[in-house]
């Protein structure tokens, strides 16, 4: 718990962020595999990535090579996992039980990361006071109660366009610091609350624009 | 449709291609709100982007502003629109009909910016042969006749993550050429498809890592 102020945090681009997510990822699957010691071209090589950019996103953190040896697969994975704040359990408040709330209630993905749904919202008297896999759901109307009381930080909101501002206003007002917003619209948080637009379209416009440049 | 080498396509950096999209959902929206012209300063303050932002990835396509007016929100919608390949349809196949292939189903983003889910793919004998708003559900086995009959170059896989790597080449051998993934499983693509992972999970992790930060 040392503070450790030569992360400069602040400089560190976003994208070395969902890096190190994958790097993770790829030391948990070479744990699994028994595998002890890793170099960045083999890391590279079998999961696809760039050694270059692997060794320029660690120095970012510290110097966790060990020359002739490389990398030791579980203790980067801990160091990453620790940078990455996955050291530690998540509760995480779901908002909207719609089909992308459902879906993103039973994303395997979150839950081996540390995330833990702790409520689901919903004001369908279909899905209300109603549990899913043990988790409650309740109206929103308890939702402020439920996050002090659970110290809950992170929100996902999937609610409908039209109501994902409001809901957002009633999260930062009950004391969530993150979102991650699935909601197909633009919505504004103050500055200490960190906001995440997942727009799953823009992925597909991605794709388009680099098929559609063939034809032009 | 006359060639425009000057894109220099290669150069631009693929957040650029994201804020294309989101820029045109903002256009979209003034165009409703019938604002004619808009200045990249009120555009950024509206949206809460970054005006030299906008003005840089503007200039990797174009002179679009006009001294004194600004941008035609119509003119500059149609255009990026055009950038993007959102002038036309994409047929998209669908692999995985689980609680996220179900929720990609619904989503409402993909309908409106010309992305068209025009079959299913699922092996669930339960879910197979059915039709979900018109859209047939169709066996694997199937799966690359029917991308070759409605010439398909797009498709979404939503399946468990060792079906991944399997359904991925299935789909190229069927002349898919680009892949938008969502299971948690890094698959591997021959160098003429374009492959964009979504691991929603990463997602969270960017939020936990700026939350951690504070405690560590």
């Amino acid at each position: 718990m040392a503070a450790r102020s030569s992360y400069r945090l602040p400089k560190i681009p976003e994208m070395t962020i969902r890096r190190l997510s994958v790097y993770t990822r790829c030391l948990l699957q070479l744990e699994e595999d028994n595998v002890k010691t890793v170099s960045s071209q083999e890391l590279a090589e079998r999961f696809n990535l760039n050694s270059a950019q692997v060794r320029k996103d660690l120095a970012y953190f510290g110097e966790f090579g060990v020359r002739g040896i490389g990398y030791y697969v579980i203790g980067l994975k801990t160091e990453l996992q620790r940078i990455l704040g996955l050291d530690r359990a998540w509760p995480v408040v779901l908002v909207g039980f719609g089909n992308l709330g459902s879906a993103l209630f039973h994303y395997k993905g979150f839950g081996t990361q540390g995330f833990r749904i702790a409520a689901i919202v919903d004001d369908d008297p279909a899905k209300v006071a109603r549990e899913v896999d043990s988790v409650p759901i309740i109206p929103s109307r308890d939702m402020a109660r439920e996050i002090k009381a659970r110290s809950v930080q992170i929100a996902i909101v999937a609610v409908p366009a039209e109501s994902a501002q409001p809901v957002t206003d009633q999260l930062v007002a009950a004391g969530i610091k993150a979102i991650l917003n699935f909601a197909p619209a633009r919505i504004k948080v103050p500055r200490d609350v960190r906001l995440k637009n997942v727009d799953l379209s823009i992925e597909l416009e991605t794709l388009s624009f680099y098929l559609a440049k063939g034809t032009r």
